[in-house]
């Protein structure tokens, strides 16, 4: 981006600062089989990111830190196929029955931590999650996953307007494309989340943990 | 975008077509003083967005076509401010009193057009305006305003998340920057909208009205 | 009800006709084998409910009539619990491996019927329900179900926020208990929704499907 | 309501007690002068309401608790008037330029309260006020105003949703005609939210903030 454009943003009081919270969860969006494989919504620098994710996974489980995963899950009818599988028409393949909406191998969910079944792009969007976490107190996210400009966006976005913090970790997001992940992750430091490697995030997280521990 | 990068996109089916439905509507994003002010919050392209948006407006007027306008308002006493003015604090000065909340000269709304007070992106998130368009059979939705990287795609997703059909006017969009406009226009293509020249989407759209004329 | 009261309704305007759209479908909420049990959350006049809308859901899918069901399901471990469950600690035992959680089986759903899984009363908060149904142009919905005080007078509700008509069908719902039954009747009546019984609203409805068969 | 059926609904586990957490807000919801009148859409113990009500406003300013009041505001021109002004036309009427929108005199806001302006009778279909309340940390409601089966209700229903602990002061909603007044009390109590007198909840709430003092 040109040197006057970042300054425009900058006079224009964007790419403020939100802040990790006092109590975090870790938001991993996506990460399934099929948007891990090139060949069906993959590709890119999506396996770096899930492999960056394992690490941080496993941190956020031995501190005590709530975690959630989402997937897309679509009727194995299509009766609830809306205008978004217009667009992409494979998207409504994504059933319970298709191993492509399993969870990869490597961040698999444990008992207790939550599952979101979602049929759109945003975590949030109609599914139940934001009145979940704030019944538990939770005020912000940590959010890895993929990809970077849909679910990650769509959901780092409506974080923000169901009034959490939202943290990217810049390194456990990818995409298909390296092209609007880069124009993305521009987008959401400017406008609507923090974005924080993974190792930094963390470290401050942890200190929210340390109290009770 | 690297041909390959698009190569990605389509085998993988995104870049489908929704088309017009049977009763368009016209909603313009975010067209007030202070979002064309390149000394607030406009600049890049807006002031161009702004002027083709005036015949496009006059149009759906002629054609009986509904017209929706978005604002930003938050509280005078900043009562309501959220998450998203820690990211752009300056947002919340965005208040009824404030002239840079009003309507640009060109683009004022008339008797019976909807007028959608906003405090975040999109013109969707929890502003009622959803129920209202699907009361009134509304199904499409022509989408001029800007910016194209805020408030513009997040009504866009939300349009299409919410059952509309949602076409982004591209000589009607625009932003404070142009990497950020065209980053989004290409995700919006190929995800969640129809990209169209104004003057095709008016004249597919007043096929609509025509018979009812 | 005292006569006196219900003249108060009418002076102040409620109690108006809001009519069948061109496009109904029907809702059944939760009737499933839980809440037909006495023993768990039945009782009252669900059965009655249930045995009459037997019929009702024949002659939808004579006409081609869209049919959604909904039911209540958490997940197996707890992880989705929220206020709702500290209310009714019972509710979070709704699991899909629960048998209680299955349709009763003389209103199973047959393929292309939508299913809706839902932790709330309202079978629209978010469920996603209201995109999926206005991007098929349905603009009018015949409620069955239970609880009339509980999941069917929420459903009611939010369909008239989200845009549609709705409307109760009288002898399709039922309450474990006669005094809410009639008393949240009285209040859908008055401010809400159409109450019609199944015969006379079948009969207006069919007559949107008839010009097309 | 009859002794056995009140045994059902405690068998069915029904009736549990929520609680007050660690964030209480005072939310008064449609306390204008609208709906204070007989004449327009008032009557009954609504005024009983309204005057219980200011102690309770005093002492939440006096320990500093946030405080919340909304009200029904149309367009003037009718733009955005939905199906809910088909079941009661003259809602629509309660524009910002009419009188009877106005909060009753006895309970206006002061600065730095918050203000939401709804179309619907619920304080959090798609205002923004959930997300406004969980930026702040709060996680519990004490719901005042009116009408207990109509705004109150749809209010206290979507707080539980939203993920907040609601708790409606028994003497400070108000209906007007008091068989639905006490229906809807009897199905909030068993559901929803938990019910107490105001001098209760405050004794207890007051706790939360006597700690910051």
């Amino acid at each position: 981006m040109p040197a006057n454009d970042l300054e425009v943003y900058a006079k224009q009081s964007f790419g403020g600062r939100i802040g990790i919270g006092r109590s975090p969860a870790l938001l991993i969006v996506d990460f399934t089989k099929g948007f891990a494989d090139p060949a069906v919504f993959g590709g890119g620098n999506i396996p770096d990111a899930v492999r960056q994710t394992v690490p941080v996974l496993a941190k956020a489980r031995q501190l005590g830190m709530p975690v959630i995963h989402t997937k897309i899950i679509y009727a194995e009818d299509g009766a609830d196929a809306g205008i978004h599988c217009l667009k992409s028409r494979r998207l409504k393949t994504l059933t319970r029955s298709n191993p492509q909406s399993d969870f990869v191998t490597e961040l698999m969910p444990v008992a207790g931590e939550l599952v979101i079944e979602k049929r759109l792009p945003s975590a949030f969007f109609e599914s139940g999650l934001a009145g979940i976490l704030h019944a538990r107190g939770i005020d912000t996210l940590l959010i890895a996953g993929c990809t970077t400009s849909g679910c990650v966006r769509a959901s780092t976005l409506d974080a923000m307007c169901h009034g959490f913090r939202p943290i990217v970790l810049t390194d456990c997001v990818g995409d298909r494309a390296l092209g609007p992940h880069e124009a993305n992750l521009f987008d959401l430091g400017q406008k609507y989340a923090d974005l924080m490697p993974s190792h930094a995030a963390l470290e401050e997280a942890a200190s929210r943990f340390a109290t009770e521990a």
